[in-house]
Parts: C-alpha cells; sequence; structure tokens
C-alpha cells in the first residue's frame, strides 16, 4: 500500500513537473504573441491612424480594433487555457473556475466597449452598423460568447447542475469555446483587411502599392492569427489536459498530505 | 471464451452502429452545407458578377472564389473526415489511407486552379498581387495545405516510417489539418468582404445599404463558417474516432470473420 502510494506520488508529479515545463514555455510565447498583438494595434492605431478619442469620431473608432483584439483574441484565448495550467489539474476546481469566469467576464466587457466605441462613431457619423461580412460574423462570435458565458454560469459555476449534466455539457462548453475563437479571429482578419482597404483608398500610397501601414498591419493580423492556433493547440493537446477524476483528483487529499 | 467473444462483437457491432446514424446524419447536414456553399458562390458569381470566362478578365476572377471555396473548404473539409466514417474503424486502414490522400489531392487541385484564376486576372489587368490580408492569409494556408500533403504522404502513405514517427505525427497532422480549415475560412471570410466592397461601390445600391447582392453573399460567408465548424466538430468529436488499437482494429480478422 506504502509503495502504491509512493509510486502514484512520484510518477504523478514527474507528471505534474514534465507537462509544466513544455506548458510554461508555452504560456511564455503565448504571453509574448498576446502582448505584440495587443501592443501593435495599439501602435497602427496611434501612429497612422491618429490616436484615441472618445467623442463619436474616427478617433473613437480606433478603440474598436484594439478592444476587439484584446477581449475577443487575447484575453479570451487567455481566459480558455486556465484549466490547462498544471496547478489547476490537483485540489479543488471551484477556484479556476471563478478565475475562468471572471477572466472571461474581463474579455467580455472589453468586447462590449469595443462594440460601443463602433456604434457610436457610426450613429454619430450616420453611418449604416451591421451591413458588412465583417461585422455579421463579429456580432455572431459576440453573442455566443455571451450565451457561452451565461450557460457555463448557469451549468459549472452555480451548484444546481447534476453531473450527468455538467459532463454530457462540456465537450460542447469546449468546442463552442474553441469555435467562438476561431469566428472571433476570421472577425479580427476581416476587419483589419476592411479597414485597410478604407484607410488607404485616395492616399498617394494605396493599399495595393503596400506602405509601410499595410505590411505592419497585415503583419499585426497574421500576429493575431498566430496567437489563435496557439491557443487552440494548447486547448486541444491532450498531454496538458486535467486528468479524468480517478487518476488524480480522487486522491488529492493524498497528494496534498504528501505536499 | 466463446461468450466473451459474442460479446465483444455485439458491443462492437452495437458502437458502430450508434454511432453511425448519427454520423450519417451529420454527413447528410455535412452534404447539404458544402453543397449550398459551392452552389451559392456560383449564384453570385453568375447572377450579380457576370459569369464565367478563362480570357484574363474580370471573368475569369469569378472563378477564384468558387474554387477557392469548393478546394479549401468543401472538399477539404470532406476528405478530413474520411477516418471519421464508422466503415474505416475496422478492416485495412490502407483504401482510406488512399482515399483520405486522393480526396486532398483532388482539393489541392481546384485550389490551385482557383491561384490561377486571381493571378493571371491581376497580370492581365496589371494589378498588384498578394497584397491584402486576405492575401497572405491565403497563400499562408495553401502552402501549409500542400506542406500538410507532402508530409502526410510521405509519413502516413509510404511504408518507410517507423510506428513510432507516425503516432508522434500523427495528432501535429490532425492539428495542422484542422488549422489549415480555420485559416481557409477566415481567407474566404475576408475574400467575400473584399469582393463586396470592390464590387458595391460606385453603384447606386453600395454595400451599406445592403443591397440583395450583399444579404446573399454575407449569407453564402456565413454557410461556410457553419460548414467548416460543423466539419471541425466531426472531427474533434471523441465518439467518432478510430478506436484505439487493441479495442476493435487488434480483433478485426474475428469481426471479420463474424460477418
Amino acid at each position: 500500500m506504502g509503495k502504491n502510494f509512493s509510486d502514484f506520488f512520484l510518477s504523478s508529479e514527474c507528471m505534474i513537473r514534465m507537462a509544466s515545463g513544455w506548458f510554461y514555455l508555452s504560456c511564455l510565447l503565448l504571453g509574448s504573441l498576446g502582448s505584440m498583438c495587443i501592443l501593435f494595434t495599439i501602435y497602427w492605431m496611434q501612429y497612422w491612424r491618429g490616436g484615441f478619442a472618445w467623442n463619436g469620431s474616427i478617433y473613437m473608432f480606433n478603440w474598436h480594433p484594439v478592444l476587439m483584439v484584446a477581449g475577443m483574441v487575447v484575453f479570451y484565448g487567455g481566459a480558455s487555457l486556465v484549466y490547462r495550467l498544471p496547478q489547476s489539474w490537483v485540489g479543488p476546481k471551484l477556484p479556476w473556475k471563478l478565475l475562468h469566469a471572471a477572466l472571461h467576464l474581463m474579455a467580455f466587457i472589453l468586447t462590449v466597449v469595443g462594440l460601443v466605441a463602433v456604434f457610436t462613431f457610426h450613429n454619430h457619423g450616420k453611418i449604416a452598423n451591421l451591413y458588412s461580412l465583417h461585422s455579421w460574423l463579429g456580432i455572431t462570435a459576440v453573442f455566443l460568447f455571451a450565451c457561452q458565458w451565461c450557460l457555463g454560469f448557469a451549468v459549472f459555476l452555480l451548484p444546481w447542475a447534476s453531473m450527468w449534466l455538467r459532463s454530457l455539457l462540456k465537450p460542447i462548453h469546449v468546442f463552442f469555446g474553441a469555435a467562438i475563437l476561431s469566428l472571433s479571429i476570421a472577425s479580427v482578419i476581416s476587419g483589419i483587411n476592411e479597414k485597410l482597404f478604407f484607410s488607404l483608398k485616395n492616399t498617394t500610397r494605396p493599399y495595393n502599392s503596400l506602405p509601410s501601414e499595410a505590411v505592419f498591419a497585415n503583419s499585426t493580423g497574421m500576429l493575431v492569427v498566430a496567437f489563435g492556433l496557439l491557443v487552440l493547440y494548447i486547448l486541444l493537446a491532450s498531454s496538458w489536459k486535467r486528468p479524468a477524476p480517478g487518476i488524480l483528483t480522487d486522491r488529492q487529499p493524498l497528494l496534498h498530505d504528501g505536499e
């Protein structure tokens, strides 16, 4: 019995340490990519598009790309990966659930402020809302995100749902989490593309002559794609998933005694 | 021994039948969505954009959206799901590998012809190539598709690679398969968005007044997204995966004897 316990303790410790090393390396890459996505978008808006304001002008619009990249991609992506932190594999799950929900709520708030920025700019300048495919897809992603958050809160955080219902909905929750991120990335790409066609028409160096703004903003778009793919890889890579109950979590009090 | 065998036979038969029912229902939906994606794109180009030609004109460009949607999304998506067919779970794997590779090759050929259409149109009209984010992302997706096909052919179809190498590369192959489809969808969305801004400027009813062409093409984009998400769901839904060796395939001669 004692030997079994020490074997189990060693193997689970070893498993967590090995997974941890690669996981943290990926997190470092993810953090760098995510920061670059936000900083590059801010720099694009500040340096080439005149900076930021909150007054219904085009400078108010400039908050839109920054807040959507920050909210729907970077914060959303980071918040999705909470259960891939090896520390979350053992011990009570509730604090991690609260962190997952809170980070996603922050992502959602950034997103809503980003939508307010574009709608206010449009209404102020008598520009139509929600006509382009970019906006149709983007608003669908935000709507699905809201549904996903509310359903996640109701089923996985509030105590009423049975284990049966939770295990039934968990793969659907994970799939839609990844799907919403994919839709957000497609929206961001079409949004950057659209913004460059708008901003660089009637200029001495239009989009098709690839001025430095176009190269910079295209590269920002490619960074967003790289960030999104890395999030999806970490999310779907099986070795970083919380082990199924019975492998580690059922024995967690023993593990905690041993620590 | 006899009872064990009949239990195994019944349970594996039952497993395949249950999975088959849902799988074929999803396939029906997938086939309908995929056909609609291609037919809607053809109708858009035929009815609103003047139809097709192969002469360097704008009518040659019209092949580009049709062939990219058909190649990089619909055929690619269908070809990805070959191993999710319950029939492929038992029996030799080689015919399914050949089918997977052949369908992807067809998808790749459609894609290349779609690229020839747009490059020829651009060169004929002295329009710059590969400047927009749509084109950067699209060409990245096609390049990754070519690498993925060649690597897949060399490692999984040719006989030299060890089982160790194959099992190491398989999850990477599956992940990049899904990632390339996601990039393709983002490219298609940004492409439709860009095309509508080009085509509907300087018209009596521009894009922002949502003329019928815009509603139709936006809806086509949303259909492409729905198709892509359904492919990714079927690809990642665990109950439709070929069982790991030892569950069904190791015993396949017994199963075949029983049939």
